[in-house]
């Protein structure tokens, strides 16, 4: 996958050097090599991602959603009507929210940011800094952007990325909220691996099968306007992205090129990430996979990015719901390689 | 299964009406129903176990290590010697090890009962209360216990449970620690499970191929002397398990007798549990799979007990590292249940 527009500059993988020290000091840690399976990789990536070995635990994890409706909604793609969106950031901003409650179990804060919610003004201008306009296109009949608009939002998402790098964030989750974004999500993800929309349409919030083939049929037509298109994320994110989705995109190839960890959420933030590892290739080595949904995009969109989710708990949310079930794992896997007694400093011959 | 020596209570399942209570909570709070996926049903079983709709965070999450050394480690079938035991013990003590890390992480605290290691005293008076003997008979060759010992570790266990929950521990976790250890656990599961050694000998802490014909030639001929008992929890703990297993089948299935939920560790506490659910039929309903290791015998164990592993992250260590990695998905099923808006509080209409 190429950028035919470069916007990110080139991108290098985590430091190497710390990476082989970490794996050399979890082989001395007082366990048989390998017992602590999957989180021994995942403490190297993170002493990588830092450049530090041991590494330090997470002090400022932040969760950002990007809420945005889309007017494929219209079509009767999903189970929820748009109104509830702009409900849904109120929720978001009160704390009643999952997101707002799982991060308080995972130590994390959340931003709600109104990127293109379908109201007249943003619950404030703080959550409508970044907004760049009422509601996307319906990609069923529409491209979901102009093409000065995608560029904002990928700017957009990209300035959200730096202000919490700028502000202390240490490891970064994109959340997503928005009536009908499952619809473009789903689009993309078929348009950058060429994948028919049959064996990618899910359910999203909870559609019957009329809706299903609904959401199928505007996928289709959507998908038919992106053709020869596979390898342009840019043309994709503006034909059957949307405004949350790009500047998701933004967000997440921003992340890497500020050597920041990333976790991954659901199936709207891994077809954004899709997108944005080809924006920044090589983002990717800079992401986790926090969990793997119900929806079948995104297990085709993990598979592309060759990434292994971190828990599988039949999750479907949004939100940033599933990265942050996934976040204690995530520090787990570090106290071990930061707190841990070697078997020398234990006194202990190992095996 | 049944238990032909009754040493415990019959066993009611958690509340229903509570389990009623917290399932119509969970699907009036701000989300599509069912989009939490396991987070719902585990929610609803924390409810359930404390009768308390919303339920309440874990306050005092508490992990036992129960240690004790194998007579049949000297048949070579371990990567460590027996005195890594002791080693390990006192690393426990002194907050170094995998469990100590994880359990900070999951704030939980952690407790190390010396019921059968290899040395001629305990480390203190206090690791050491409830010690049972000097190692465990070397199960290749001779029984892992006389019939007095069965018993006296089986109500240890039972009195470290009780112990605990006096105390206020409202979340218990079993861990283990015992070179030597996957062999007897190994052998309880095939006796249990009717399956042949070579379908559940794993390779434990590491041992190579020849490890592993000693150690399947280990579990053969122990499981000789099992035949016609596979009901009988009591025999075989005696025959092929040990003090330690012992008293983690005591203290499993007396942490259902005192209604407090447990999550289970990896294969060594689930061949106690399975062996706990004989000794008290319906405990099992008390407990939930904290995760899946890499052993062959704890899938097929877990099977048996038709529970579903929270977490699979081919782990292997035990000590309670899987089931602590577990313990924060379950912190966060019980704050959505406890801490989200229902539609209602929110002012949205539900889907």
């Amino acid at each position: 996958m190429t950028a035919p527009v470069s916007y990110f500059p080139a991108l290098a993988a985590p430091d190497p050097q710390t990476s082989a020290a970490a794996r050399d000091r979890q082989d001395r840690l007082t366990k048989p090599r390998g017992a602590l399976g999957r989180l021994e990789e995942l403490s190297v990536w993170v002493a990588a991602c830092q450049g530090l070995c041991p590494p330090r635990q997470f002090e400022r994890a932040r969760v950002v959603v990007f809420a945005g409706d889309h007017g494929v909604a219209t079509a009767g793609v999903s189970a929820y009507p748009s109104a509830v969106t702009a409900a849904m950031v109120t929720n978001i901003d009160g704390g009643g929210a999952a997101v707002n409650v799982l991060a308080t179990v995972a130590d994390a804060t959340v931003r709600i940011a109104d990127i293109a919610v379908d109201t007249a003004q943003p619950l404030s201008p703080a959550i409508g800094a970044h907004r760049i306009r009422r509601s996307s296109g319906n990609i069923a009949v529409e491209d979901a952007l102009s093409p000065d608009e995608v560029v904002e939002a990928i700017e957009a998402g990209r300035r959200i990325a730096d202000e919490e790098v700028d502000a202390g964030a240490d490891l970064l989750i994109a959340g997503d909220m928005g009536i009908g974004n499952t619809t473009p999500a789903t689009t993309l993800i078929a348009a950058l691996t060429d994948t028919e929309p049959v064996a990618v349409v899910g359910r999203g919030t909870g559609i019957d099968d009329a809706g299903w083939a609904r959401k199928t049929a505007a996928v289709r037509d959507a998908l038919y306007r992106t053709r020869g298109l596979s390898a342009d994320s840019v043309a994709l994110l503006r034909i059957c992205g949307g405004a949350d989705l790009a500047a998701m995109a933004g967000f997440c190839a921003q992340a890497a090129v500020r050597r920041t960890p990333l976790l991954l959420d659901g199936m709207v933030v891994t077809a954004a990430a899709l997108a944005a590892e080809g924006l920044a290739p090589g983002a990717k080595q800079w992401w986790q996979a926090g969990h793997r949904s119900t929806e079948p995009a995104h297990a085709v969109a993990l598979q592309h990015l060759g990434l292994q989710p971190i828990v599988e708990l039949d999750m479907h949310l949004g939100e940033g719901s599933g990265a942050l079930v996934a976040l204690p794992v995530l520090r787990a896997a570090v106290a071990t390689l930061a707190s841990m007694a070697t078997f020398e400093e234990a006194g202990i011959s190992g095996g």
